[in-house]
């Protein structure tokens, strides 16, 4: 299941997994001092892993980065390691344990070393956590980069790469197992569930959790769609239907979201992520401050006073969103002003140009909307890392929160203009269409088809090269123009964006679904189209992504459960404001008014007995868990029985 | 610090410090095997404590108890307790560390046995664990009882207390501390903190925090009252005002929860139960079931299948609170009926009589309100029994929230109908006053002066035989005497009824606190006098209680925050409806609402958003914290590392 495996001198059998790129200009010095740590053994303070030099590619003749190495390790190194890096494997009982080299044996599929034991996928990121945790012994710099300063203890690669001298790490691809993977996932051509298990085998827990949640949500959206066709195609008027639909759509996510939870827990358990610890954090690479002792770890570290970061947000940071949200908010006054420009010279003349020219402002905000979005997102990244947060974590979350805010905003003002200001029903559900349709053709094509068509040129260029030398006898490309290849490729950034776009679908069919039935069936049939490209990219337009433990979704189901309060709110709003509504109670503004608040907070109080209600794990796997921590419990008492007698004897 | 000792037989210092009695009637056979199970060493599977049965009273004439028995253990036992337990303790670096009899010289106050290291209410919670924790072997029934099965693991204390033939057990006050407590906590004339760390000390965290928690609920009052006393003596009808007012209480209150989970944090850091683990939970005393294996434990134990507990739930309890809901309403509507007769009496012929009848329907109604609490309250725990919980936890959740419901509803029910359906707010003003204060004065009288009259004259009974038989030397009681005097105290029941009273009492000042400034001033008068009162009944009348250890007060803050968020919704809704505000919006019905509603879900949001924000844990806790928690991985990694070392060596 390795690719092809040479023999290095040690006469260890050696399989590249990991691919380290250092500058082309760095030091000699600087690469035999790393590699000399890294090949260096544990009790040294090494990562006692193997690395070899890749040699000149095909195409030798062009300027080529000489600085490419291939990392790998010993089994013994790599099951050492999977115990550090604190993995949880199938026991002999069927339930999920902290894998240990010391019983070993009793894990559900070992079998002796060099087995199925570890996939490759968690061959990389056991690596990469070895190289992560390369820690400086007393160099005060990197040898041959005086400005690269180091302190007892400090992580090697993330100086390196905060430096600029380590220029990147991924993991290989696996030709043979991703030619099965992507044929079952999106090449066959009948319809089938994903498949999960192998997902996470090849990418990891973080992006199967996603892909699974995309799936759920897909199916979740099912029952919605199909009562929406009918409420759409036969145009129930009728608010008494809608009422009803309203608070189906209402309940429905509120459990679907609930539901979730089960359905997450239930993956990460069986994929070992849901007990597994996290390990203590680090600092980020681009995190900088003064040298001084970390009061967790007693180590040293650069430390930044909160009261500087906390200023950062609030003092610019927040102004600065606040800016931009008014910014947003002038675009869409410019739109609704060209909107009703159109408008009038349609009325004036009409023609068959001035009908086109009504649909041209819709067109063009949701156009603006969307590089609004993305220079945001710049902005965005910029301000967050300029903030200095010491955690990844921390980090993230200030950025998600950032991005969201502003996302929600430019993505739903006009919505909400529409809607509760114009109170124009039959605008809100053009507008709705328009932004909902553009936004997802928008997406998919930056998404998949511009990168896929960009991948293809690459490759194409490779081949070209590649047969221009040598007559292939098969049609496999060497194992070093493989690396050359998968260098060039683009870099999967997470799966932030994918999330987001998520999280915006699922705004417009819970925010707007009792005007718009028909946007659950737009967003499934977006979906089903977004696993296949989602798909496609993950397997043939990136470099293939160190897989990321992860127990759920983490901060996104916070997103979609703020999204589903938020729907209550206008949902109500709505149904109230309806004129069929009115007419229940007519004159009486007080009364109607009254009843919506009241069904309102009733709908919200519901929500929030049902969140409670509805356990996030599920019993059975509750007990196992159970069942772990009190056998642990009682391993303890034992032992500490034991030793207590012990002591009272010696004291004897 | 602990009473006097006296050796036993096997020449080992004894001193009593748990009572545990038995039925009158318990077979000899049945006694001499508890003792013996109880004296037994650990190895065999016994509590390895000291016991003595306990000798005739000065009034032996009288009919009385022989079946009481003393519990006691050595220094060592008690040590080895701790660990089991789970103790945390303070360490020689000022963190707060897990007991272990291994290093237990590296802990602060350790020196040596028998030395001040561990409080007596530790003792004894240690003897209650360690009696709970006596484990039947092969027993199939208690020796002498045969209706009282038992099987292999389960707890013959357990089995004891719900056959009845244990009858009570509770560990005994200490003279001398009592009295230093009690002169430092209400006796002494000068005003003061309370001595949290002397309560802890001698009866527990779980009492400890409920003063806390009541001290620091009367001082976060404090601004409030200052505020109310000019609104309410200069009657400033502005509304203008109130609307600050209410929104400064709004905010104040999320402010004050928040502030008191840190709060509560720090206290438990301190104490050691913020990081203490949670034993697996056995099974209360009542659970009853097939007897099964437990899917957790693997032991045999009653099992009682989930779905019926969940229909005597739903099909049930829930039906049975919802008609008690209705006949309080029932009640209510009956109030307001004699309200009315007797207004139309005064009417009709105002006289000095008519005068205090007005007064009448007020009174009677608060006082059947208080009626119906009690009587409610008997039938919500005999259903919750019923319920059949398996936990101890989850029982008391049950219960907590029956009864929440209910005295919410019965104490609230006719504000909120003469607030929102009359919209009468003079009337509301003298119902919250009334209500208020008579629900006050029953409640002092009911929680301190009956019992600690009823007990005055128990003390004096006891006395007066004691001296009746010889003249006593100094005015210290004989142990003996001590303990019937004690056996014969009433039992505490916990802090339930004494956190339900703080619950409606901010009910009060936080629903209707902008039509009623005064509110919180009387409760902060109620608060002080309830300190003197609480401390006063916990030293004098009752019975000592186990000390619980507890990280925080648990899900009354859960209930608070509940609170909190409809008295948003309340406040707003008078704030719309006062007429000083609907001047402003002349006219305009809708825009007033609309703004109500708006304000109204602007203040959630910034409530949620501020219980985001504010951390739950302070910052140098929580670096305490992970300092720790990183401690112990590092060290788990260098076990493993050894191991792994040790491991590869051998296999060489």
């Amino acid at each position: 299941m390795l690719p092809e495996a040479s023999v290095d001198s040690s006469g260890c059998r050696f399989c590249p997994l990991v691919v380290v790129e250092l500058a082309s200009d760095t030091a000699e010095e600087t690469v035999a001092w790393l590699l000399s740590r890294i090949r260096d053994k544990q009790q040294n303070g090494g990562a006692e892993l193997l690395v070899e030099q890749m040699g000149p590619g095909v195409d030798s003749e062009e300027k080529e980065n000489p600085n490419v190495f291939l990392v790998g390790a010993s089994w013994q190194r790599l099951l050492a390691g999977a115990e550090e890096t604190g993995f949880f494997k199938e026991y002999n009982d069927g339930s999920m344990r902290g894998f240990t080299l010391a019983n070993k044996n009793n894990f559900k599929d070992f079998k002796g070393d060099g087995d199925d034991f570890l996939s490759m996928a968690e061959c990389q990121s056991i690596i990469k956590h070895e190289l992560d945790t390369l820690r400086a012994k007393d160099e005060t710099h990197v040898p041959g980069h005086t400005s690269a300063k180091l302190y007892p203890g400090k992580s090697i690669v993330r100086r390196l790469q905060s430096k600029g001298i380590l220029f990147q790490i991924f993991p290989l691809h696996e030709k043979e197992e991703l030619k099965r993977l992507s044929f079952s996932w999106y090449n066959k051509m009948k319809l089938s569930l994903q498949p999960l298990d192998d997902i996470r085998h090849y990418f990891g827990e973080g992006q199967a959790l996603y892909f699974g949640f995309l799936e759920y949500f897909t199916f979740a959206l099912m029952p919605m769609a199909l009562v929406g066709v009918p409420y759409y195609l036969f145009d129930w008027e009728d608010y008494d239907k809608y009422v009803i639909f309203a608070a189906f759509n209402l309940v429905w996510c509120t459990v679907i979201l609930e539901l979730w939870k089960r359905c997450s827990a239930t993956l990460a358990y069986q994929w070992g992520t849901l007990s597994r610890k996290k390990a203590f954090e680090e600092p980020r690479p681009g995190f900088h401050g003064v040298l001084g002792f970390n009061p967790v770890t007693g180590r040293e570290e650069p430390l930044y006073p909160n009261v500087k970061r906390q200023l950062r947000v609030y003092l610019v940071s927040l102004p600065f969103v606040l800016l931009c949200l008014y910014l947003s908010l002038y675009v869409m006054m410019i739109y609704f002003l060209m909107e009703g420009w159109a408008l009038k010279i349609h009325d004036e003349e009409p023609t068959f140009w001035t009908e086109i020219l009504l649909y041209i402002p819709s067109i063009i905000y949701a156009v603006v909307i969307e590089i609004m979005n993305i220079i945001y997102r710049y902005a965005a990244e910029y301000l967050t890392e300029w903030e200095n947060h010491r955690l990844e974590s921390s980090y993230q979350n200030h950025l998600v929160l950032k991005v969201l805010v502003f996302n929600f905003f430019n993505c739903f003002a006009s919505l909400f203009y529409i809607a509760f200001v114009m109170q124009d029903m039959v605008l809100l559900r053009q507008s709705l269409a328009t932004l909902l349709i553009t936004s997802q053709i928008l997406n998919q094509f930056m998404e998949a088809f511009l990168p896929y068509w960009l991948q293809r040129r690459r490759n194409k260029k490779m081949m070209r090269k590649v047969q221009k030398r040598k007559t292939l006898e098969d049609k496999e490309l060497p194992v070093v123009d493989q690396v050359r290849l998968e260098a060039d490729m683009s870099t999967y950034l997470g799966t932030f964006d994918d999330y987001l776009e998520l999280f915006l679908l699922f705004g417009y069919v819970s925010l707007f679904s009792c005007v718009y039935p028909l946007a659950a069936v737009l967003v499934v049939l977006n979906n089903i189209t977004e696993v296949y490209s989602d798909a496609f990219k993950m397997c043939r337009v990136f470099k293939r992504p160190f897989s990321e433990p992860a127990a759920n979704i983490g901060v996104w189901q916070l997103a979609f459960e703020a999204m589903s309060v938020i729907a209550v709110v206008t949902n109500c709003a709505l149904i109230g404001m309806s004129p069929q509504v009115k007419t229940y109670f007519q004159g009486s503004e007080e009364q109607l008014i009254f009843w919506t608040v009241a069904i309102e907070h009733v709908l919200l109080a519901v929500k929030f007995i049902l969140t409670f209600l509805i356990p996030d794990v599920p019993k059975h796997i509750q007990i196992k868990l159970a069942r772990l921590e009190f056998e642990s419990l009682e391993a303890l008492k034992k032992k500490k029985m034991l030793e207590a007698s012990e002591l009272s004897k010696t004291e004897q």
